[in-house]
């Protein structure tokens, strides 16, 4: 984290547009940024229900934004970290409701926060993404840009898959499971945690490989440097199976094919209110500071 | 275990019919079983391959069948054991290759172990099942016997999926995760200990839920007693689900389904060469009692 | 459980010393007996402060109890359990602040459940026990019942310990691992949880052998049937290791002493509010139902 | 890894003195060094068993060796290292029977490795290690440099402990656990895997902290960037505690005892024969490549 020098000229605003409260959310921050001369873009979707700014999608960004509003979970947030790719946005994820891991503000925290960006006192923190490729025959089929994760996972009803690993070259394991994925330190509370991966600090330059339910009880989370080159083959006839980024788009494999993963040469801006921590979340997300407590009384009803 | 009391007079014989060596080894067992004369039926696929005896299919079983001869993995066997379902026909599983925990019989040990039945000597292990029926609006929509397990479990592309757990009428959680498996104690070696589950000693009466990546990382697996009533709901708008009986077919679900798991009244009857333990296919299929070793030698070349 | 027939005549009351509202409440119990006609006994160490009764020590309780009453935690409800041994004295727990698996009545509703006990709508639990021998060159050095389990621990500065594990005189596999516990299904969310255990139902008649820190990774809790026989045997020169009885008393072990585990003829029977269900402690305990929520506000402050 | 540019004139060598062939490979082993003129230093220990060159002891190493030759298991190469500590002696670890992480050379590889050594061939690896300090009311009470990890642990009668993590000043949870344990990369394949943890490729520039049996399920091992400064501070009351370090020594822990831990300036310089790499080790000692078989034959016994 460094001391950032945001000046908020034009701000974009995405939100999760089935969220109840977003329209009404919106429209009073278009009016908050009004009030200070602060342009405002706002999300196709949940523009027609937040009126009096223009609009723009995630397909076509507005240029030169000087930050990133994103209402929502860490899902929508995720999307609007994959539009923003290569160019550099900050974003400032909000929560609606439950606290997220990149949606780390509330929403009743939100005017203080923009606030203290406002004083150049927030904080920017860069994460690591990953770029992935599927080649099939030597052929790219797709090319994606990650925050999270890139999971290679079976269909329901496939039994298991098989996946050659390999790391800079060196033939690593041939995995027996019923997926495997591949993260950032980022994404290491994400669905790697739900596999039995471990937690990574944000920091970290590395790449996390996570079996999903390995039939080799032996096979364990494996940690590799941020710089690694990571090939990801699928053997054998497995059937249906699938390459998903950041739990937001699929594509169909065939035995065969190649995942290959690399650190990004981009990065995603996330911005924090000053004093925020990353183990303040982390503690609050997975309730480490709590225990049940039953409430005491010692007056007993008259007999 | 017991002393069995099997007197051989019509064996069926199924095999993995994509197994190199299948046909040579059912024609000599055939040969071998004439040579006795005990009457042998050789199930369909393999039949072609294999001549000069009767032949049926899973779906019509002969009549009074005194031992089914399973040749190949674990699959093979749990096919053979949905299709004897209610009949009481012991099974006899000879594995093809790798140690199955199921097909424990080794090849090489197939005649002697046949020996030892024809003497006497050979266990029968009753392990128990479980009846399962897929209901939909009250409506049963599929109903199944299932010797190792039934999984819910959520598509390639599906993020998440919602079951409502009750156990005896009470609700115990509402598990957020790739999906559920409800296992019975032989189905403990299987799906469910690649997902994390513990391992139960056949003989046990009971049932394990064991959840798939729990998104909540308090679940764990939970052990009830085999008499219980498990009922497990589909909840919210999950996308593509399916439920799997045994890892052989599976049934799409939709919102609302209920999957009602109860212990069956019927039993898969295994039969043991005499001496043959549990532990003991434990301890080789889990690798417990070894030790990677490299060899020594102490003579140095010459200079 | 079964609709209880407890009489109140005679009961006993047991409290965590420390705890600073003990005291007053046991005075404030003594007093609501009295009000009813009901004698009661308070132990020792408590009754100094709480005066107005007859005090016991657990190892002299008092004849024909017809409850005992334990106000603490789980630790103190063990510690009562194994006084009360083969007495078949049911057991209230009461927990003075954290919700326990075993003390699972708050304090505010002790009365409300005394009351329900007169009533007799209360609920009476059986749980299995556990009897621990510790023999050494075919001598008992110890002999105790526990109600949660029994574990063989490394001291802080051995290395590791060898535990051969047979059961009904099957050898399972050498343990080579910090430790190994074997729990009732009582157990199965003490110290076996934290050890990567399953959860047990209470009704199950099982044990569970759960080892700590293997070093062998395919080792995997193993659960066998309530009547088998478990015999640990400390193989090779683990420096100082203890055998601990509930986690209350320890024992230090010699290499070759057999710590023996059988089913105990006797049951602990726990007396439970009526509509009390185990999956609702669980729940709360581990904290299943809830997710962290932020709490929302839409109006932003003035410019 | 780097090319190396090692000129071997003064080897070291150490010895598991209890191996049963460690003296006979000791003689051989300074024989030919003597043939190639280059000097031998035995370590004190086994230099009883195995004359004719000079002895020497690990707490006063010889100025400017060339080479460490340490013969034995992982402990007795962490033994060398500490010794060895800021001082810049390559290693070279081969085993006497097990396969180590750190002494992956083969006793039978031994002279083919030291001639590649001879032709430049071999690489050095460099393994960051953990300065660590245990403090008492701001006083150093210890001081150690260690390669695979620091651990503080109970006693084994001790119940629990409660250890607080700060990193950068950071305060990050309470951990109530048997114990808890800080490992570099190296250090992953050692204690923190039995406890649960990651495997980090050695060339990671990380920490895992790895708690031991935590009460609370939402722990996780969680690693963070080399450079952290992680300070843990024994809480409570827990009786015995104890720190250890590369499960070599011990001290004594007292409540509000603060381990500080840092990455040294030091590095541990590993050498390998050419060709060699980590994956294939680690595949190696956890089994990842194979699968138990059965062997087949056809050939049935005579009716």
């Amino acid at each position: 984290m460094k001391p950032n020098g945001l000046k908020l000229e034009r701000v974009g605003i995405v939100a999760k547009v089935h969220a109840k409260e977003a329209a009404s959310v919106v429209r009073t921050l278009v009016k908050w940024f009004g009030e200070r001369g602060i342009e405002t873009f706002v999300e196709g979707s949940i523009a027609k229900k937040a009126r009096g700014s223009e609009s723009f999608t995630l397909d076509e960004l507005p240029r030169d934004l000087s930050l990133m509003l994103v209402l929502g979970g860490d899902g929508t947030l995720l999307s609007a970290a994959r539009a923003i790719g290569s160019k550099q946005i900050p974003i400032l994820g909000v929560n609606l409701g439950s606290l997220g891991f990149l949606t780390d503000v509330a929403l009743k925290d939100v005017y203080e926060t923009l606030e203290s960006i406002l004083r150049g006192e927030a904080t920017i923190d860069s994460r690591m993404m990953l770029r992935v490729e599927l080649l099939r025959k030597d052929e790219t089929v797709a090319s994606e840009i990650v925050l999270n994760d890139v999971v290679i996972t079976k269909g329901a009803i496939a039994r298991i898959i098989e996946v050659g690993v390999e790391i800079d070259q060196q033939f690593v394991a041939l995995i027996r499971a019923d997926g495997l994925i591949a993260s950032t330190p980022t994404g290491s509370t994400a669905y790697s945690l739900a596999a039995g991966g471990p937690i990574l600090h944000p920091n970290l330059d590395a790449i996390i490989l996570t079996p999903i339910c390995p039939h080799t009880l032996t096979y364990r989370p494996v940690v590799v440097a941020g710089g690694a080159k990571v090939e990801l083959t699928l053997r054998g006839d497995s059937g249906e199976v699938y390459v998903t980024f950041d739990g937001q788009t699929s594509q169909r494999m065939q035995s065969g094919d190649l995942v290959r993963v690399r650190q990004s040469r981009h990065q995603v801006k996330l911005v924090s209110p000053p004093g925020k921590n990353y183990f303040q979340v982390l503690r609050h997300k997975l309730r480490w500071a709590e225990r049940p407590r039953s409430r005491r009384t010692t007056t007993p009803p008259k007999p």
